[in-house]
């Protein structure tokens, strides 16, 4: 697996993902009908570092084996596809910046290999890179176990409860948590 | 004194407002360089609802009592000035835009007159009025107990502490709150 910084070239393999996971409406609190447009608007925002994960072709799984999940697109270079994306930026500004924010997306037929958890560390080191001190996520959905788990297993803790916050397409109202993590 | 929504006529009163609070750095996450474009379109952004409270002008105190501080702004009508703006918006989109969110600036010259209260009370009902179910702060800097002290009163819960998130100009790193109220 290779995490490095996306050039335009990855748009289309960005949006492929973005919109699978968006659609689906249960990860992030965004419009599941955002425009490729808006989404690449925000996935490359100012002040908003992206970043891919690449992983060799015969390691993905099929398609078919998923069904109504996207394959993962193929990248520039034909041996590689992209398995997910991440981006970090500060998530305030002025007296805000020194803490970050990171957001991570996952191809659905790409999942279960240790691609969000590769991102998330390669993240958590990029962070330190750039000289922030703390990152936070705001707003991950308590029914989310898979990636809280995830989050405490490197050093998040939840530090805030937003009751019924988040509206399930299916199950209803549910909490999200706020994490937070040091970086110094 | 009034409070309605804002119009193009009161973008310069607006400016003047957010310009002295945001320069000041002490209660907002925001570059205290903005400058007047971006600052006008985060405030009139599209899905944000923008709000001017305007006063008697007799009921203003004069701004060289307040050194360094900006006269409120004439408005329109020669009898009333603008002492304060707020913005009422979706937190988030998608599963999460049941959630509203809201900032709030008061000119220096104008406070203690109870215009802050005077603005969240009415943006509460705005509020339940355009059908949100809640509404959270993200970021309460934990030194500025006024605010604090009017939300908790107006009863919003501190739901989330955020250590050392904000960094004051000149009292260096300090906890930020997450507040949170529900409208049913």
């Amino acid at each position: 697996m290779k995490i490095r910084l996306a050039t335009d070239a990855d748009r289309d393999a960005i949006w492929s993902i973005f919109h699978e996971v968006v659609a689906a409406g249960d990860t992030y609190a965004l419009d599941p009908n955002i425009s490729r447009e808006d989404a690449l608007a925000y996935w490359f925002a100012p002040s908003t570092h992206t970043y891919v994960a690449e992983i060799d072709r015969e390691s993905v799984g099929e398609a078919d084996s998923f069904p109504g999940t996207a394959t993962p697109s193929r990248t520039a270079n034909p041996n590689h596809v992209t398995a997910g994306t991440y981006i970090l930026r500060p998530n305030q500004s002025g007296g805000g910046a020194h803490v970050a924010n990171a957001g991570f997306m996952v191809s659905a037929s790409a999942r279960g290999q240790g691609i969000g958890r590769a991102m998330a560390e390669h993240c958590l080191s990029e962070a330190h890179r750039l000289g922030f001190r703390a990152m936070q996520f705001n707003y991950v959905i308590s029914t989310n176990t898979v990636a809280i788990r995830l989050w405490q297993d490197l050093g998040f803790e939840i530090v805030g409860t937003l009751p019924s916050a988040f509206r399930y397409p299916d199950k209803g109202y549910v909490d999200v948590y706020v994490m937070f993590r040091s970086l110094l």
